[in-house]
């Protein structure tokens, strides 16, 4: 069961001027269930990326980035799951390929304005052939309300598709914004998350479009973490279609701050999802690393408290064993730390204070934040004014059971 | 059910001249179990250890470093389980030294003469009256042939004692060395594990031991690895007792060469107890990384595959999704890293071939060895000549609930 994560209702989902979505059941892995996305973009849209850092990154992600880098204007987005093709060498690579081609040919376009996604098993070849089958259906099905849809056709292991829009004021206009995630597990993104798409009706130049997709990324689906293992196919990608006739076109001044702020706000609700439906999740933890000499070594002290099974393990059982965080803090690597300035509490609860366990720190105050759905733990570590904050789940039973039972 | 792991017998353990070991039931945590364990040490002996990296390093350990400075000769160590006194401030120091205290105006020794341990629960303060109140009985029943019952007295979460011995012939005289270890969650360390001791009656001058220590302990117990959780309290000491007559004054020559190997081996022979009887474990999995740059990146690598909960489980279900090991492999961080020069093997099995599926990898290949209790995984990066081995196990329902459990 995801941590607080209604289902999306269509109704609340804005269509967003220039961008159709469609979809298919192609059989790639599974029979009878929607496993490709095509989303098809105005003409004079911008578009910006960013993907994994995984080094076998998918053989997608490296058409991607050749794509994007063409500069021929993006038309149209390919998404299927139950297959990465990644970890496929060169055969893999001709298989995206061939997908663009096959989509571009049936909508006029060329082959390098077409961005190609897979999310699913690794190693195994892709089955192009069944995904190009299933172009005509997703292409004759496409419309501007069909983003509930396109989050289900997108899901893995995911139990429930995610999706959000919201509107901003730029300039007088409203601009409305959309977008879809998908990733339960295979979670700890190092550029973006498995995948994610947002479009807008913002008109955004190119270089614009990147400055806000590396911030959002940044704030959002690079702040997450489910079991702390970086994917081949990572993907984040923003769209600007211009329809809405706002304008921005310079990284600064307020009509780019509030698009920026409007942007990473809804990648982080796409991201937190993730997280709410991580595989096996029971709890949404937040932690918050305070008080560091810089972002780096508060990242760092937060992951590590997010990848310990022993805390995560702690947060399922609703125990508050909290000796384990400090155990964490003081693996991270941060070597020069003073763990007698270090201090920890769990929502308002003081739990460690210079170091050692705050003296009036109750078990029972301890054992009241534990059983909450949603935690927030802060470390403050005493030595500057630099913050960060990384979301994560815990670790249960369901975790082993998807994870010993995905293929099967 | 521990892997592969079969039980001590007493029989099998041999004395070491000038060691004794006694045992008491002190109620630290729980009524009637052995808990605190005390080795008296013959006067003479040399002593050195390694010990956690973690910044939030236990009382004991900080104490255990002032003594062996302090120069005085080791006559004794005593150990209690069931509370880490770690996280537990100035508090913890004072208890830590009131142990010593006690310990050593019992056996008439000076408390700079003493080494202090504990394992168990974090942030939680120690019970130091019930340890000081045990150490009679401790005392008491010390004797040569205890080394089983000095295995039981410091287990934790481990489900059997873990013990061993071996002798080696040097300049004509044999010397015996017997060890204990234990330890079965927290287990990622980095200087030495959780708990381990090994005595032997040859005669090593200081910094021989030292380096003897270091040595073994970078081929054994700093080479497993359970979940990533660096303890707090990781300790591995060496005692050198000379009572056997054999004399290993310098760090270098066939002398030390047999001494270091046997030690070594039997270092090695503990850690792997460790990962055998691993929390939950099923399987254990030996990650050998070859063909890199230098130590450190295989290692690095070595490790990122050991962590991964996705890789880890899918051991556990015998699964060979195996491209999870690929992706591993791709964000351990080494960026410069060629995965077209990637190649894996499962034990004789040969998977991946220049970071692709290898073309003749059959999936009932790769079926068959995964079935296997101990599977050796092998990746060759092509980069060089350096290598490094991890042992680990899967990740399994069981440790999941001993770790939710754990306190409870």
């Amino acid at each position: 069961m995801p941590v607080n994560l209604p289902l999306p209702q269509a109704e609340h989902l804005k269509p967003v001027a220039g961008v159709e979505l469609g979809w298919a059941e192609a059989g790639i892995r599974k029979a009878n269930r929607k496993d490709v996305l095509v989303v098809r973009v105005a003409e004079g849209s911008t578009v910006a990326g960013v993907f994994t850092s995984n080094r076998f990154c998918a053989a997608p992600v490296q058409v991607c980035r050749e794509h994007l880098t063409a500069g021929k204007g993006i038309r149209a987005l390919v998404v299927n799951t139950g297959n990465a093709n990644a970890g496929t060498g060169e055969p893999g690579l001709a298989n995206a390929r061939a997908a663009c081609d096959a989509l571009a040919a049936q909508l006029g376009i060329a082959p390098e304005q077409v961005l190609p996604f897979s999310t699913g098993v690794i190693l195994e070849p892709l089955p192009v052939d069944r995904l190009v089958a299933g172009l005509p259906a997703a292409i004759a099905n496409a419309k501007p309300d069909n983003w509930l849809a396109a989050a289900e056709a997108i899901m893995t292991t995911d139990t429930q598709p995610k999706a959000a829009s919201r509107t901003v004021q730029i300039d007088g206009k409203t601009v409305t914004l959309s977008g879809i995630s998908k990733g339960a597990g295979m979670i700890r993104p190092n550029m973006a998350t498995m995948l994610g798409f947002i479009a807008m009706d913002a008109a955004v130049a190119q270089p614009v479009l990147q400055a806000l997709v590396s911030h959002a990324a940044d704030h959002s689906f690079n702040s997450i973490t489910i079991d702390g293992d970086t994917s081949t196919n990572d993907s984040f990608v923003l769209i600007a279609t211009g329809k809405s006739g706002a304008v921005v076109d310079r990284a600064e001044g307020p009509a780019f701050e509030a698009l920026r702020d409007a942007v990473t706000a809804l990648a982080q609700e796409l991201a937190q999802m993730i997280v709410r439906d991580g595989e096996g999740a029971t709890k949404l933890m937040t932690i918050r690393v305070e008080g560091g000499k810089d972002v780096a070594e508060c990242r760092q002290i937060a992951y590590a408290v997010a990848h310990s099974p022993l805390v995560k393990t702690a947060f399922y059982a609703s125990d508050p064993n909290l000796g384990r965080i400090l155990a964490a803090v003081g693996y991270a690597g941060v070597d020069d730390l003073d763990v007698d300035r270090v201090n920890l509490w769990l929502d308002d609860v003081w739990v460690a204070r210079d170091g050692g366990r705050n003296p009036d720190y109750r078990e029972e105050d301890g054992q009241r934040v534990m059983k909450q759905a949603e935690i927030t733990v802060r470390i403050a570590l005493g030595r500057g004014q630099a913050e960060a904050t990384v979301w994560t789940c815990d670790l249960s039973h369901d975790y082993v059971s998807i994870n010993a039972d995905y293929r099967s």
